[in-house]
């Protein structure tokens, strides 16, 4: 996924930070404010090259979305699209989730998406899987009561630890598909990864929980 | 599954009610007394034909097993089996799921094995599924506490139901496989209903739960 350093890419990334928010954990609290609305707020942890979230905008313009990507390289793939949807419901991050609670208050976000996410699969990187307790302790405190995280990827053994991570913590699972691609699940937007994995004939595997009251 | 009736099977049965206890509602919190032991008790609800709890009697002759199956012309072959084995570890019981509280006493159990359970996919059958919530409910109440629920099956429909009806009702997700037979686990055995579906090439599913303390 890493690209090589582009050198115009913090010029394009400056050049539109009506998109890509600059020193965002000064918005901490005032996301609504800077959207101009009082709309959901559904964010995606590690957005990558965009597909999804500026999808997702485009799909649901009543909902607020906030794509969140470590790699400055990658995100920058992600801002050309947000650019092109002339989209006024998405912001972008280049920010790491472990900040998450820096960037947003207690109940400032509705929903979690989670795609594709790096499965770490040595046991001794579990500490870095974005469904480690660590992380769903981050979501809880950033989101409503009953926030709900959706989690997308193709990859068998995260999916499974996942699973156990989600029941661990005591989060309700809501949705599961095995096969998501087979299955009834409507108004699916894929994602990079989802597009180059399922037509390689992977599965994609699929399920939502939610923090219990 | 069914089979026709066999004129036989009343005979069988009758001449093994060593093994094929009669009456069993009678042995009701004296399981430990007929075994002659205090080592755990394990059960499976929907037994087939016998190969998984004849095959597990053997493999570990320090628990105690007992095989439920509602169909006499069914359980007549897993009679044979335990026969055959020659375990002194094993009952069997023509009996119907739905009687367990009237069959066991509170915390009698260590341990529920579903292999393979119908799959009921109409959702107007939704009760009839042994992961449904009043199957669990009589679960919880003849185990002991943190008891267990080891579950098997090739149904993508009815793991994806299990794992979600498991959630709702607060159980603990300790283990799980999409793809058992690819996977390392060790010493599984298989169904009857397992060595025809993954000799189709069918994946089998399997979990672990336990009710919390
Ligand atoms: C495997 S890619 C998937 C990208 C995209 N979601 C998709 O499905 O096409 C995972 C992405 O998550 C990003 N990522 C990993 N850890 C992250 C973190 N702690 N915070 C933000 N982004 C992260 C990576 O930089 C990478 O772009
Ligand atoms: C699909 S077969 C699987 C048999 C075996 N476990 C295997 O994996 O080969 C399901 C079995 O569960 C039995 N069964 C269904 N509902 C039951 C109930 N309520 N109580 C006891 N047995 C039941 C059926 O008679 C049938 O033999």
């Amino acid at each position: 996924m890493r690209q090589r350093n582009k050198p115009w890419a913090n010029d394009y990334i400056a050049g539109h930070s009506h998109i890509a928010i600059q020193n965002p954990k000064e918005q901490r609290g005032k996301w609504s404010k800077l959207f101009g609305n009082e709309n959901p707020i559904h964010i995606e942890v590690g957005t990558g090259k965009g597909q999804f979230v500026t999808g997702m905008a485009k799909a649901n313009p009543d909902i607020n979305y906030i794509g969140i990507e470590l790699s400055q390289s990658v995100i920058v793939a992600a801002l050309q699209k947000a650019v092109e949807s002339e989209c006024e419901n998405l912001f972008l991050l280049n920010e790491n989730a472990e900040d998450l609670t820096d960037l947003f208050a207690e109940g400032e976000v509705d929903r979690v998406y989670l795609n594709f996410s790096d499965p770490w699969p040595k046991t001794r990187h579990e500490k870095r899987r974005l469904t480690y307790k660590t992380f769903l302790k981050r979501y809880q405190d950033i989101m409503v009561e009953e926030g709900e995280i959706h989690f997308k990827t193709d990859n068998q053994g995260l999916f499974e630890y996942s699973l156990k991570s989600f029941s661990e913590y005591g989060l309700l699972l809501t949705f599961v598909s095995l096969d998501l691609h087979s299955s009834e699940f409507e108004g699916n937007i894929m994602t990079e990864y989802e597009e180059k994995f399922s037509n390689k004939g992977q599965r994609i595997y699929r399920s939502e929980v939610k923090f219990r009251k």
